[in-house]
């Protein structure tokens, strides 16, 4: 390969002030990665209130046909129902067939509550609520609305696969699968018992037979990733539990804006900070950019650029654990370029 | 009324050594309630086991017609797919129409990253995922299976109605809807709206306007209940994220252990601690009985009591805050019934 093409697709909010950062980290790699080409790619909420267009089809065309990778920045929710809008970030996951969604999450330096945590939360990503088939019907007793929730045995498995191949590269090997299959015996039954037997495939052979595997309830799960997080090390959810999992995980490493994620499928991956466009702090220069830059790093190592990868991931580590140069979410006083800065000279 | 009658429903694991706690806590008011009557009844995974039924048709006729209120202790979940098992709590909920289940969580004395917690999760208990309408069918790509999330408008507003009046006989006086309207624009946006326009409703006659109303997606809702948990007073949530958050906010305070809960309706309440039935210590003699004994303190509030529901909660809190005699879940050495005498003492 020539060239790596690189979709930037900020979106809104604080997405336009952390995209650029992750564009720079890649920038200062120089020749640990092949020859780097941007195309700035338009979504969001702010462009469908300006053009009735959430995701163009010239986005998701151009990162189909002209693009290796992708980083997304974040988007906004509107604060009343506003007809016609969806997401652009759940339907980009599922026109690119990007069916993992996968957030390490790892203490470095600080940490709330004084326990190291260094776990994956691999969130299934095309299906489960997400599927966003929903209707409404009136009633003599008034509205009723319903959604439906899918699981196919086809995701549970391929997202199974996908969390065991992460856990083999992990010292600690062990894969919790999280469901609630005591209320849904029949949806989450299907995740919980399809991940289970992923080991017994014939087509794995025997690849997984050392890695353990455990299974928490989703509400348990989450009152023990707050009190025990040390007993996890990857986490397969489906798709909402997975939201939740890695946000209330996201809250013990000290802030949103160091998680990063990268939505990966068989043929593309796409960066995204885990955290969202932050409409409070917007144009202000204070937001995060590491889990920006750290997503950036994700899928680097996704693509096989191990080397580019950690040389960002290094210089993240250095500045959090160095304290001084860091954003206010992190008790700093530092602007996002001040951050910026500090990264690229340590890269 | 000339006797208090209580339906006593123990069920599975640690649920048989703290129910019997909270009946002591009751028998030690005297005469700040009416004479008691209680009456034991069975329900559970143990029993489907032995006998094919989790839920007898004569627990729930006698509940129906025989008692004012009850108290539930826990159930356990199988830990493989049991053909027609289903879990009798969820049926109670809703054979007995307790459509509002309230999670109040407070910290007394220790809590877990120093900021003291003071809020209720008013969980919606009859619909969401909790319907149980799930199907499967065998496709080419193999099984898929789908169950249905209702939300009507009816059972929102009943709830935000609910979680209105908790808020008015508190302090802060804040409501915050809890959704994921950014995804599930049809039903969680339902939700939300409902709630939102319980304030307006003709009959409540501008009784609720002086209640601050905030709302949260659920994602970063669980994220910032960790962080700053002073920011919520009353969540009110659809049923599965209640389910997450009560246990989230559980973790907050230092133990599932402590926190209770009542699933109340308009004709019937029934307490029940928010935690499980434990298999890992049942019979241990170990169990925290602290959290069945304050449910006992909601449920007789709910009926009126509040003399005998603040002798208990007041004791319950002396014990915590002494700090010599509490179960292992709190850091402390004493067992169950070590607890209970201490609080017993008190009452
Ligand atoms: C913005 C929203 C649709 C999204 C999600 O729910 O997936 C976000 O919370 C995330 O975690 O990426
Ligand atoms: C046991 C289970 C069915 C139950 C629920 O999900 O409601 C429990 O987690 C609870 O919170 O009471």
């Amino acid at each position: 390969r020539q060239s790596l093409r690189i979709g930037l697709i900020p979106a809104d909010g604080i997405g336009r002030e952390v995209i650029p950062a992750a564009k720079r980290a890649l920038e200062a790699l120089g020749s640990d990665i092949p020859r780097l080409e941007f195309h700035e790619l338009l979504a969001g909420f702010e462009l469908f209130t300006r053009t009735g267009t959430a995701l163009p089809d010239e986005t998701v065309q151009i990162l189909k046909t002209g693009c290796d990778a992708a980083l997304f920045g974040a988007v906004s929710s509107p604060s009343r129902k506003v007809a016609g809008y969806s997401s652009p970030i759940v339907a980009l996951r599922k026109e690119l067939d990007l069916y993992a969604n996968i957030r390490p999450v790892v203490s470095v330096g600080r940490n709330v509550g004084g326990k190291p945590v260094d776990l994956v939360v691999v969130r299934e990503n095309t299906e489960c609520l997400y599927v966003k088939q929903e209707t409404i019907v009136r009633t003599e007793s008034g509205r009723e609305a319903r959604a439906t929730r899918l699981i196919t045995e086809r995701a549970s498995r391929r997202i199974g696969k996908m969390a065991f191949d992460i856990a083999l590269g992990r010292p600690r090997k062990q894969v919790t699968i999280i469901h609630k299959s005591n209320v849904l015996s029949i949806t989450d039954g299907l995740f919980r018992e399809t991940i289970r037997a992923v080991p017994d495939l014939p087509e794995v052979a025997g690849r997984y037979a050392g890695v353990a595997l455990a299974e928490q309830i989703v509400d348990s799960a989450v009152y023990r990733l707050f009190r025990e997080p040390e007993i996890y090390d990857v986490m397969v959810a489906p798709n909402l539990y997975g939201d939740i999992l890695s946000d209330a995980a996201a809250a013990l490493v000290g802030s949103l804006g160091l998680v990063p994620s990268i939505n990966a499928g068989d043929e593309f991956v796409m960066g995204e900070p885990v955290h969202g466009s932050a409409p409070d702090i917007e144009g202000k220069g204070i937001a995060n950019p590491l889990a920006s830059m750290r997503s950036a790093a994700l899928m680097l190592r996704h693509l096989g650029y191990e080397n580019g990868a950690s040389r960002i991931d290094k210089a993240v580590n250095e500045v959090i654990e160095e304290g001084s140069v860091l954003t206010p979410d992190l008790g700093g006083r530092s602007s996002t370029s001040e951050v910026v800065d500090a990264v690229l000279r340590r890269i």
